[in-house]
């Protein structure tokens, strides 16, 4: 059945089916706005969007997908924050020929991914596009912490990641050539496996700045240096070639450092610690921070690309 | 200068220029998300897109029209909560060749109708699209009071209204004929003059349900009707005409009516409260509640249009 035989409200009514209640939910969908818990008294928020053609593609990906991914690259931002994901909405736009199960299980792969964080899908909005588009915004709570900005990083600080980079990268690679596996490099493009919990982890281990990696390492690392008006440096070596990437590189004729350090799209993490600072589980330090602008790998200039910019 | 000149980044600079900082946003634009006070413990959150061709034409509203419509359908979805917006954050799609300066005033547009409530842009995401689309989330503050619902309505209580419908619709019907004039039904469209302190003033006077006039004022009666399981009678004199748009009802061979009670995208406000509440200024009554269901004229079926799905 398609969108334009159920109409507006039956496909919301579909959808708001699949959609649980996370506990900071005080009034979920179906009214002028949703009311979510903000004990902090503040509330982090974040919005990323996604467009069929650009972020993802219909015949790569299932709609459960595609939702666990726009989910997942939202809640990410409020991870990087340091706080807690509290609550999603959603805007989408679908074309008219839309089939209802594309949207439903859309919506489902959106809960199931804030459900990882204990929040859920709270509210949203839905029109007819041409282009099938979604726009999500994460809410978040900050438990009594300061938030962990972009500014915060010193010289001397070391500089920690969480998470994988380079398999989304290698993932949309591979399927750019037409192959469908490595399945881990492949279904990296597809859900990426964010470390949430790694996020509030780093702010109570005193993390001095974080970001999300959804760029690109060296290019989002580039925004910490900017804001804190500091130099940072990678060590190459700091980063091993899981055997599927280096064996997909080898028979694309690519540089797998290339995705590892410049490709987005896992929303891994990184920050920085101050010296001496005991990492918490699942951060490893990959470099350091010193004074100066700019990034490098250690200590030149990295000639591979440098991470997405959605405009050129 | 077209996007594709300027880059996502240069663009976001170019935008974050444009917006002004309210007294809520603790941390605005440029991390990974926006931190914004909520004083109250608990977020009311809404979430609105509009699509080119759908909801606006470019040949029809400014680059600062469609900004401030953007806008308001998202604050007066917080305003019918009888909350405070503090904040909007704007996921913006656009085709790569749209001038720069088309996003810069949608940019000061959305930004200068948030500072009519104290509230500004603290985030945001952009990407390339062929469909030139903004989705914005507007984020409130309960200020200690209860959240005004849909389900509240009690027979006996009485429907009031605060604001203006009609208009916009007018304006829609004048602009898709091909004509400009009456200017203040066309500008209706193109900017929504919203009530927004008639909500909040609503909820302080014990308004037992209220909804944001978006669909049609019949159909978003309609919702109040089946949360709160009773029935509502319009009266059709409550109504005046107003000269403009009964000369240009007139002059179009439509039915005025169909604008004043099915008319969307006005944004008034619609509120039930208990028989004799003093109605706080700006609201006036336009009918009642009484036990049954659904949405009456004069006790009688209205026979015009319902309202807008955007899928049919």
């Amino acid at each position: 059945m398609s969108i334009a035989e159920t109409g507006e409200f039956g496909l919301i009514a579909r959808i708001v089916a699949r959609l649980g209640t996370g506990a900071e939910t005080l009034l979920g969908p179906g009214d002028d706005a949703a009311v979510v818990a903000a004990p902090d008294r503040r509330v982090v928020a974040s919005t990323d969007v996604l467009v069929e053609g650009r972020h993802f593609r219909r015949d790569w990906s299932s709609p459960a997908d595609v939702g666990h991914r726009a989910a997942a690259a939202n809640l990410a931002d409020i991870a990087a924050m340091g706080a807690q994901p509290t609550a999603l909405l959603v805007a989408l736009c679908v074309p008219t020929d839309l089939e209802v199960e594309w949207a439903e299980e859309l919506a489902g792969g959106l809960s199931a991914e804030a459900g990882l964080v204990g929040a859920s899908v709270v509210g949203g909005d839905m029109s007819a596009s041409p282009t099938l588009t979604i726009a999500v915004t994460a809410l978040g709570d900050l438990q009594g912490r300061e938030p962990v900005v972009r500014s915060g990083a010193q010289p001397g600080d070391v500089v920690a990641l969480a998470g994988r980079t380079g398999y989304a990268a290698a993932g949309f690679t591979i399927l750019s050539r037409g192959f469908r596996t490595p399945k881990v490099l492949v279904e990296a493009h597809r859900r990426p496996e964010v470390p949430y919990a790694a996020g509030t982890a780093a702010a109570l281990a005193g993390a001095t700045a974080m970001i999300d990696v959804s760029d690109g390492l060296l290019q989002d690392l580039g925004h910490i240096a900017t804001a804190s008006v500091v130099g940072i440096d990678i060590n190459r070596d700091a980063f091993e070639i899981p055997d599927q990437m280096r064996d997909a590189a080898s028979a694309l004729g690519v540089d797998p450092y290339g995705w590892l350090l410049a490709g987005g799209d896992d929303h891994a993490l990184a920050a920085t610690f101050p010296p001496g600072a005991e990492l918490p589980p699942g951060w490893r330090v990959v470099g350091g921070v010193h004074e100066g602008t700019g990034v490098t790998v250690d200590r030149r200039q990295w000639q591979g690309g440098k991470g997405w910019d959605h405009f050129r």
